[in-house]
């Protein structure tokens, strides 16, 4: 009986070679402006994956019949946004460069933004699919243009318009839902709507980034903002179920704060949706 | 940098002089019977709401273009109930003598009731839309007639037969219910028929009394009798949103107690709900 | 004013004799493989079962209108899961001996069964109506037989095929979903098709097993492993609601966990779900 | 094997004819003015007692060598004062006149003026040996004579001048220790001179009061207003001791409010102060 | 009655102009690096301030007998460390020109540094007694020189050599250590020293910071770092009571985070120190 | 940037064959009778370890000097006490073969029984130190021999009369307590004689086993049974550093159930503790 001290993602043990898909852990939450916390979440949600099936019958699919690997967290230099950037961009590059799909576990949602850029630079004609309570759509946050609260806007900058669809927003200034009316696509409150969006994006690289607060915190309280009127579990699950048919080239789950929510569901919930989203990139 | 040790619901920043909705709460729960805690929401919610936007994409309305005040909390004689009740009926007043929407953060539903006395005085046609996971209704409890569980009945000695509304009750006894059926209009368990209700209420003043317990104990847990059953945030912001057509001449929030949701969630909701009734009003 | 250390349901506070449903708690969680404590549940949800109506607005019924008895708990040999098999089911027989209908408080889902062995052996075309996130179907638990996660599997065993009835399971492997398939009738996630089933099972003798985790975390957090994407409260009284017409021999509601939801919301779900339960039998 | 829904604190299983000692729960909180929830103190601690031991190494007794009985919690009228007090005297001269020791859990510290009441008419050259973070000695509290604040210069009403014995004090107005210095003894902060007053005792009766925030909040969270800088679970212990040789006939243990400690130690703390204290008197 | 929304430290309620010392609190938690949450510290304490005595028993001092005024929280521009500092800075300065001591709320340590720095402007000869468990004299942390790990390094870049006193410290690196042997003065682990200190500081001005995890964290685990083997409050309360004889031009009590303490002990804690402190000073 | 997903306790990163004291978890609480929850300290301890610093002051040694490694938890049979125990053993015995020193964390205490066996196969003249709140000297728990309560009992089968030396136990039984003083040392309620125990055993092996139930609940409220009356940490730190001079060859720490104290404060102790005993082995 040989101990151990790796910590993966349950289902996700191939090694990196053998695997399609790349999972790593981002626990960075340096410009989080109420609650921080989402450092926590990787390792926390690897703990907890255990109670978790790999079979999901949503999909009638296993996550053992599939080579899934995690590399674990990135170190990160504290406190130095730049450098935590740079950081994730060079991973992704190197696990595009070896022909594999990113998946990434946040940290706050600022650090989809390094990942997107990894990922435009190998396929220019990236479009986003972005679930979120929040529309991240600030020029900048209290002057600060890298934040969590602009980081969608800083992918507009590098995709350009119409090419980001947002589903589930719910809060915001009155410049940010202006903006969105502008330049690109945004269904408030809900994600009813998915399944016309995906019928629009066959055969484009999509990358999906699913800001776990697009949950009701009734579900998902174990966040930095909770912010009441999100989607069900259900309603996320379904429209994640309809990205399957899509190229999708990159993902993430981000903004869980495991600690806030003691009962453990909102890690729970995490960890399922996680399955859920591997499980419709590899299949 | 002007230091400052006043502390108001975010976009509540007008002088009383200016405003035309004036915030206060009432931070009373002497009669709750099961937990009481309800005396800490007015300041949790203060300081909470700080991280809730002024903007509604519900209503796509702003706080900010608005004159709103808070003046604070009422000081109590603790454990006087008949005290407590002149000091709201009195305040209430001179906000009404001033021209001015009375807008009330409890405090146990008890506290409605001295709000309703002193609007009625001034309009004596009152109406009462009133949201609530209980009915209210007894005609005392254990023998005292002041009680957060009969508080509706006293309204109704006040206003009478026909003029109050009940959306989303779930819990009483069985005479509460009958008492209902032939005095009032009681929707039970939803708050579907809210718009019908309103569309025959134009025309006349109304007062909104939302006891936050109305909504789903998954998404507010921090209250003294949680009852399962209840309606999301999403019916019951609808709900309030039908209401803008309506002549309000007064409302409150009541019963959230913080410190039983460490989560945060069922304040971040109660803010929520406040500003959506602020708006409703204001509009 | 007679003090007393008698612990019972509210309502039900009949004696044995004239007693029609009889209340018995069985606080065992030996073979819970995540997180323990459903041991905890039968004396939390008397104590909590204060804060509750004995009426129901949904059925229009009253628990004080019927003779309902509480034995209390069991008292068992612990971490002895034979013994504690054995002596649930020499109660239960006690129970049936007597002309009485036994319901159950757990405790894990393990305690089912021998309820299930002594009222089939009473009503030998037992069918069962079964509740849950899981399948339960497993034909062991890492070798373990007598397990939480293989004791629906071992029901069949007693009853055989196409006797037992499963709604809203979302978790388990492929292996039970398959098995699901070929011997039983299960709808997966929702509740939707109790009411035809229910028409389908006129005259067969019915037991009623209720795994509260069916519910979703949101309203049910204080369970080992909650499964996000359950049922809502109002679903759960609405099926139950439709059991009225059935000839219900037993029943139980098992794997509260309380001391995970310290906001009591889960406790006080599990007692309304209890009342609804016994009204659905009595009347 | 006989199911039973009776509750009592471990080791108190004997009848209530043949014991010497009888416990009894005054579940009431109605003056609490911070943080209520002492009521539900008395069958937390019956429920958290099976994980004591009813052997004391301090002492080297074990209660199951005595017969001691639980006759459970006093059923009050909520929310009248007076008759909570009437309830308390009653039954403690019901015990009393079985000549018997009474021995009560509360509730807030005012339930034990009505017990030192019935006992001081047993017992008119009573003396009171008290541990407390608070000097209790208001003459009302705004306005009420009957509060918890006001408890001890209550029974000082009753026993006079030089009667009691107050220990661990460490809280209180300028006039509560001015009062004190000139009517009663009081040791501030410690309890290191229960020895030398003990000593003072011998041949008269003596009544013990213990409200647990004697103790320092580090060991005793679970109560409304925790006091730093109290006293250790030794010193207490050793101080309960010390009373083994004195003429006890009355005692109780008040303030655990179980809820606000949700890691159990205030709860498993307070019984085993209850099981020294219990041991101290019978011995 | 008069309403307000003025919350205000207990007893701190004389005007600016008569009062000797005034409080402020200065929310910042920006360089925290493990678990952020003292910019909430301020504002928990004026609320639960109320369940304190304005008296000491300790001292024989009753803060109603002294003029002491709260300006309430400084407003921060978010994020930016550098204007922080200056915004404290300034404010503290504006107290000295008003010839009043400034007493301040953190936050995280390093808002020490700006009221040191201003205080040092006026009282060149300035001392510094520091209660902590962590030495803070990091040259930098993680490349910062402007941190919470190197404010008091920081400090002794203003003050200069043996100008600093420590107490109680219990943690930090090697390299900390070394350099307190050679530059300033530091009692590890205990603070038995200060009587002596004080002996030996009489007629120069002091300032006084007490990062409150100083403490144990059985007493005090609402912080960031806890660190075992501290204080307890009796010897903290004893050392702030010495202090009474020195000439004290200033004082801080920082790192409380309320919300890891969800019993309310820590900020009752930090609210009585912050009460010795006050008295110490003034008196 | 190389990512990884190796979890190590902070300062053992050395490789395995460098190493001379090599650290595992064994989370296993199979028979723990009242709160479950050891499994999960070792990876919690291992996460919240980076909040240490490696330095001890106490010491003046830093585990950054020394080669210590990490093998992570062993892959446990979940249900099955026998090849769990055979596990453990057979991973011990391999390190004592590679001539290194096991260092385990539990787990409950239970664990122990199987490290002991092994050690003491290669050390024949075996001596052992316990620390703890219990004696765990049962023959049985419930017809269990092999349980958390009688494990010191088994070691006592294998090393005989006179081995094994007790710190600051105060619960068990009578007949516990018995034994003791027949078979065994032990000093009940402290830790004050472990200097002169220390000096009678030179030359002889060691084995260290630390149950952290030793210390105060105060400090250490994360774990099952919480004992009021124990240890401070400074008492701990104390006794483990006059262990230095030993010659230890293996030791643990066990039960650490983190999730029972949210604050962290548990968590951050055990492992201070860790690192004291580490040191005092290494050094």
């Amino acid at each position: 009986m040989k101990p151990n001290n790796i910590l993966n993602f349950i289902g996700f043990d191939a090694s990196y070679e053998e695997s399609k898909i790349v999972l790593f852990g981002a626990p960075y939450d340096g410009t989080t402006s109420f609650r921080p916390g989402t450092r926590f979440a990787p390792n926390v949600m690897r703990s907890d994956s255990y109670g978790l099936e790999t079979y999901s019958p949503y999909m009638d699919l296993d996550l053992e019949d599939y080579k899934l690997s995690d590399m674990g967290d990135l170190e990160f230099p504290f406190g130095n946004t730049n450098r935590v950037m740079e950081a994730i961009e060079e991973t992704t590059k190197e696990i595009l460069d070896d022909k594999k799909i990113p998946l990434m576990i946040g940290g706050e949602h600022l650090v989809t933004y390094p990942v997107v850029k990894a990922v435009f630079e190998s396929h220019p004609n990236l479009h986003i699919i972005h679930f979120d309570a929040h529309a991240d759509l600030r020029t900048d946050y209290l002057g600060e243009s890298l934040s969590h609260a602009s980081v969608i806007r800083r992918c507009h900058d590098l995709v350009g318009d119409q090419k980001i669809f947002q589903f589930g927003i719910r809060s915001g200034t009155k410049e940010e839902f202006e903006f969105a009316k502008k330049h690109l696509y945004m269904e408030k409150f809900n994600v009813e709507t998915v399944c016309q969006i995906v019928d629009s994006l066959k055969d484009v690289p999509v990358y999906i980034t699913i800001d776990l607060d697009v949950l009701d915190p009734s579900i998902f309280s174990g966040t930095g903002t909770p912010e009441p009127g999100g989607i069900t579990f259900k309603e996320l699950q379904h429209a994640i179920s309809l990205l399957r048919t899509l190229y999708i080239v990159g993902g993430d789950v981000v903004e869980l704060a495991p600690q806030y929510d003691t009962t453990g569901v909102s890690t729970a919930t995490a960890c399922k949706v996680l399955r859920e989203l591997a499980l419709a990139i590899i299949s």
